[in-house]
């Protein structure tokens, strides 16, 4: 199984805010968006005349201070987050991208992956483009100025026809803010109003952190214009079928966002009540694994009728300069990220539920401090289905690269966890936790029905950067 | 009422393991018990001939990597985390203190807070002693070099009885590791056992983390010597009562800590569970103030057979460079650290349930963001009596200063933080939940009765350095 | 007289030596080049399957560490010293430039300044071209592209028709180091030999401090092209007339750079020489400004038969973060880089000599200083003609923008700075000062007379990025 | 021969002038004494009520910015820097020193070396004193705390009849400036007057930085009160003899200041007039080391009748991150520092002047380097008297460890260095060129004769820290 040569997940911003503090208003819509991305973060801001911008590598609060943001004024502002990846992280690819092209300026934030990026990218270079990133952006960007010949809603309208794959952008000019969403709708982006103002931004939850109200989703395929005259929606390509990315609310996404009207924490936690219902095992308490396990064990225990239980106590303050312990220290037991409680888990018959495995050593590491703390029997329970499928549309597949559930079957995993039993929850069971039906999501990486066309092998060989 | 004029919470690691990366094993456990202290950070290592150290303003993290890890190479190893508080935040306040007197050089780490503090250091004064710090430790020091004829464990027992208050303490020489605790025991230490070598720590937390075993909690006023002999301790002075701080267990310590024979985890779920029984509410949902009220939350739903809910999401990235939203933004409802989660909230009679309230701003905050969120009700239960006095001992009442509870009756408060209904509970049931007797336990906050005399207004101002 | 829209003035180097250490050595060649930029420092390596790259904003040993150098590896390296002038400070121009095209990766590091950049910007951007930056050197490397169907070698040999202005150019591929200058070879650019391979460099004081053997200048027009088959030179265009800067020798090139043939010290030793010639005054000392006067001023010591005096003492440590004074401070006589030695200076008859004069800010402030420390006269001696027109090539006019000299008369400018007497070089002088004849240089800032057409102020206005 | 235990040289500042920016003030100041010493840099401040500080690693401009000397408000001001020494250097040892003792606050800054450090040492500490650091300045200021029962000019007065060897201190009460010079006055410290205020410093020419006017130095054994009274001295002991420090005017203190009547550029210039009139030599030109030997060579050239000529280029940008090359790339003829002006030097005989010899290793560097230049012969003179004694007075004797002069013959030296003849100034010359008698000084360095008695190798031994 090959997995994507691109492999990013993003958060994007966007507001439109005369006589606001926009550049600060941004900061904490990324600040909200900060689970999406945490290797570099930029904002740019237009002030009808030009667009100024500050990037750099880091978390939000790392990236940005007074000084830097002082000097972002303006109307508007997009921002962005980036998700850590090994090899590809440095500044070059941080965004928004901001450039002068045949019109003016240009600044632009993308979440998602393109499938023709390779295709893409050897097209433009042959028409004299050139790349100092290794972006999706910033091969949008050259399609663009493909198109400078025509104002800059058309030129988006046509470059929709070219791009293939999973995008949500924000675009800014100097004087109009625009966002975009691709035709099947896969990366998650919402309307929201401040005032006489308007929000763009990837996750409800960024709304609500500057206290702007919630419009709607943008439609898949749409292009939202906002600009002094309001704001106003291009006709949409038609639509054949909505694939929003189911994995975005069993994992990815905050749980406090609704997307795609669909609240994340809820959807977590009937994820745990049809487990439940699928899976009874006759144990003492339930423990989540912190903290993307709580939501689903909450409604597990509900359901089961077990006492819910803090097993397991997480340490917050790991940041990204700390001394990991050498493989020396770690044998001797240094634990640094999670620590069980021994008095609650001592001769206990204890379920733990998480919402996925990946690779399973994460699984693994749990299961045996849960054996040194004394448990009886330890249950582990999955609130989704085995991820069997790489991710071509932009949820990163480097980390979710070695994936435990294609390689090996079900009984294999389970001695590799060292468990006394393990249960995944059916696909069935997945899509009875969404309130709409199973045709409206992309849930490739459990079924491997991938509703966009993927790369052959040989193209991406063949257009691939690394090739 | 006067409120204390040293005000500090610490964290105090030792280790005696010559052989293994003691300095390293440190930073591990400063970790551990970083929630203790994150305004500065420090380690000492003694290696039989000298002490090196290094110390810095910030999270363990931010304090050391591994170019000066690595400068620390010794057998013992001792590290302080100090706690942040206004004003007196400076390097020259950070520990471990080192300093060389006449029988060599001797490290100290310290947590508590003495009550003869200033006499201390008035008579030291006119004996010529000099300061370069507002710490307890430096009074110490100078204690000890007084005494500088007789060896370090006379000299420790001798100062033991000139100093009064609250004090854990780690001290170490080139070649001895001691720890020392008060009289009463008010702040914890524990000792714990890695291979042949020893462990001091201020929560078995610390321990757990480096895969310590857990030996026993140092008995109030005992002074416990590691060293290449092995460990032994002294006759400790006669013990009128123990007053072991109860605040530890309602907010201050790690969940996962057990402190002389009580776990944290469980006598908060069990102050819950005290909760649900003495105060019965009719409402749809249970949600806690996180993470603080998470246990006892579970218990107060479990007792009461309400669902437990995640009303409220947390944000964990807000760190020390997070600029704050300007007054303008917070007033046009810029909301960083907690959001509703409103689909789970609107039209719910909701309890929510937290700690402890101090000053009772973040709780008006609170149920403003839950009134917003649409709740029908919203009925708040603190799982701890309503906080009374202020602490002598080293909890730090700067930010436990304007102590809404000793200032409004109740039905003001229920006002102020603007709820349906307010409840504590009762001092009865905060002993209840804890499996001693309460004459073992220091609840001066909550009772004003303080086990270890207070020193006057007069000699608090007589004597401060600040007066 | 309008001003250059482009100012700039850089340093570049390459090196192509495989089993050296490429980007350690280019480190040190553009630590010799520091004085031509102190701004951003850049190094490019390549390794025969691509390219990486590390810049920053500061000095060489500000923007490098050994844990990034350590990235760089490989075979060929180019890098890159940037000029700091208010306005267009950014890391987003820092150099080299590094891309992918059509036929692979491409770097390049450029000095000059183009006369047509305008223009050019605006043709590339009607072929679709974006722009990231506001340098000279995205333009070239978007004109590269648009001859990508061509090797490189030819793509440049037809660039190098299009472009205008002043141009030192390093260029890299995956496996060629390749040298271009412009027609008239107004930028300096050198060619040096280490061992095996080849170095290439803006002046020849960074082939010294790598201990590279100087074999010669690249030719005006000359394109060296350098890989594993050797070095071998492009024919170039025929050149109709040299036109070397000549204040590089005057003021910006170090003294102990030979460019062109010419050894900067002796250049100026003998303006002072010179001047002495021209300028004889009864005075008992001569005293250099530092460290840019002490050439000439040795030089005209000699010639007068007066005694070389150090008058004046320079602070070395100013760096970029010193605090400035308030002007209330300067205003109280505040002066941090230069102090008059008062019991050299007292009653005595001083010539004092500087290179040029700008702005004559300085000059009037050495003056007052001078007469402070208590001279009885003070005459000001220039060991250059006066500065009457702004530069086109490269030479940053906004630091030389408001030309006292081209705004003023003679007698204006001594009672401004407040010299007793006040003279310059001859225009003679100056081209007695070089070994070849006049019709060599580019003296336009002296003479007004252009080698290479201006930009006419609509073009300018017409084409700019700013306008 | 032994090398002095404690090696450190510094500068001091003080001011007091209430409605003055006295912290800036002190930084300008620190700032012209930056060549004292480039490890650490601090500043304290009195406003009356209390002592604030700031100190830091590094240069005055890194220490300090404007958000920390906005913090130092006050009316009364000292600063220090300090000298880098491998093995000491730590923020522990940064001055000014601070604390409290029983009279109040004071702040002290030292510069000098006491010979009695480890006795006084061993003294205090069998009182009970406690030591942070391993600094002079600690052992002063526990010894003023002894005498805490008297007012601080007794306590001083009587520290004064303890304290042996050299120090010039400023010292700082909540309200009173105070310096204070060693009975022999070794080390320098002058008087300046800015308006209604007064500045203490180690040199004149931190006095010229902020236009303070000089009043007069010090007097040996001199205690200077400033307070709201005015400037009052205290009476002072008994001189014996003055022993004024000679290599401040050979080599450490800046040519632009006057210290005890001597201005050290024209000392140094002297010492090169007479270093002519006792060696000549038959050569084309003189060239300096620089910067040191300038003025020497200056003045060697106008005696000898011979052309001053600058041949060795120096780089200024090298900083305490800079990469200095390995081992592999020295041997390859990397060179950073120097680089020689070939054509300038090529077939010269060349004369070269340096201030002094210490191990002779940059001297053997240089010949080597100018002998690559294609020097046909080089003479290395030397403008003071052979190193063959350490100091114990305050300068740093361990980068002047291994003197070359007391291991080695001058032939031996000669054939080391690689020259072709190797001269020095004699003793005789070295007196003849400051003004006052021999007497006045001391120049044990030179002549062995220690004016203050040096610690017997057993007594250093017996109490010295390191031991």
């Amino acid at each position: 199984m090959k997995k994507s040569p691109w492999h990013e997940e993003c958060g994007v911003f966007g507001i439109y805010a005369p006589e606001k503090d926009v550049s600060r208003l941004t900061y904490y819509g990324l600040y909200a968006l900060q689970h999406r991305g945490q290797e570099s973060a930029g904002i740019a801001v237009a002030n009808g005349q030009k667009i100024d911008t500050h990037k750099g590598m880091g978390l939000v609060a790392e990236v940005f201070n007074n000084d830097n943001l002082q000097t972002l004024k303006g109307d508007i502002a997009i921002g962005h987050v980036r998700y850590s990846t090994t090899g590809e992280s440095s500044l070059v690819n941080a965004q928004p991208l901001v450039f002068r092209y045949l019109r003016g300026m240009l600044a632009i934030a993308h979440n998602g992956n393109l499938t023709n990026a390779a295709k893409l990218r050897q097209e433009l270079g042959a028409g004299g483009s050139v790349f100092q990133s290794s972006t999706d952006s910033e091969i949008i960007v050259n399609l663009i100025a493909k198109h400078s010949q025509e104002p800059i809603e058309e030129a988006l309208r046509h470059c929709q026809e070219e791009l293939k794959g999973a995008y949500s952008l924000v675009v800014m000019t100097e004087n109009k803010l625009i966002g975009v969403r691709d035709p099947h709708g896969v990366r998650p982006l919402c309307l929201g109003k401040l005032g006489e103002g308007w929000v763009l931004a990837s996750e409800s939850c960024a709304l609500d952190t500057i206290d702007a109200e919630f419009v709607r989703d943008v439609e898949p395929g749409e292009i939202i214009v906002i600009d002094s005259e309001g704001v106003r929606s291009i006709e949409r390509p038609k639509v054949n079928n909505r694939a929003h990315c189911i994995f975005e609310y069993v994992y990815f996404a905050r749980p406090d966002s609704t997307i795609d009207d669909e609240t994340v924490n809820l959807v977590r936690r009937e994820l745990g009540c049809n487990l439940a219902r699928e899976i009874k095992i006759d144990a003492d308490i339930v423990i989540p694994v912190p903290d993307s396990g709580i939501a689903a064990a909450v409604g597990y225990a509900e359901v089961a009728g077990l006492p819910f239980v803090e097993g397991l106590m997480k340490n917050r303050y790991v940041g990204r300069t700390f001394i990991q312990p050498t493989q020396e220290l770690r044998d001797l037991g240094v634990r640094l990220k999670l620590n069980p409680i021994k008095p609650i888990l001592k001769n206990k018959r204890v379920i733990i539920i998480d919402d996925s495995i990946v690779r399973g050593t994460t699984s693994r590491r749990i299961v045996n401090m849960l054996r040194q703390a004394g448990v009886k029997e330890v249950h582990f329970l999955v609130a989704s289905p085995p991820v069997l499928y790489p991710c071509y549309y932009g949820i990163d597949t480097s980390v979710r690269g070695e994936l435990i559930a294609a390689q090996h079957p079900l009984e294999e995993i389970r001695q590799y966890i060292g468990a006394d039993s393990l249960h995944y929850l059916s696909i069935e069971g997945l899509f009875k936790s969404v309130k709409r039906d199973a045709e409206n999501f992309c849930a490739a990486c459990f079924t491997g029905n991938y509703p966009i066309p993927i790369p052959s092998p040989e193209e991406a060989t063949k257009y691939s950067l690394e090739g």
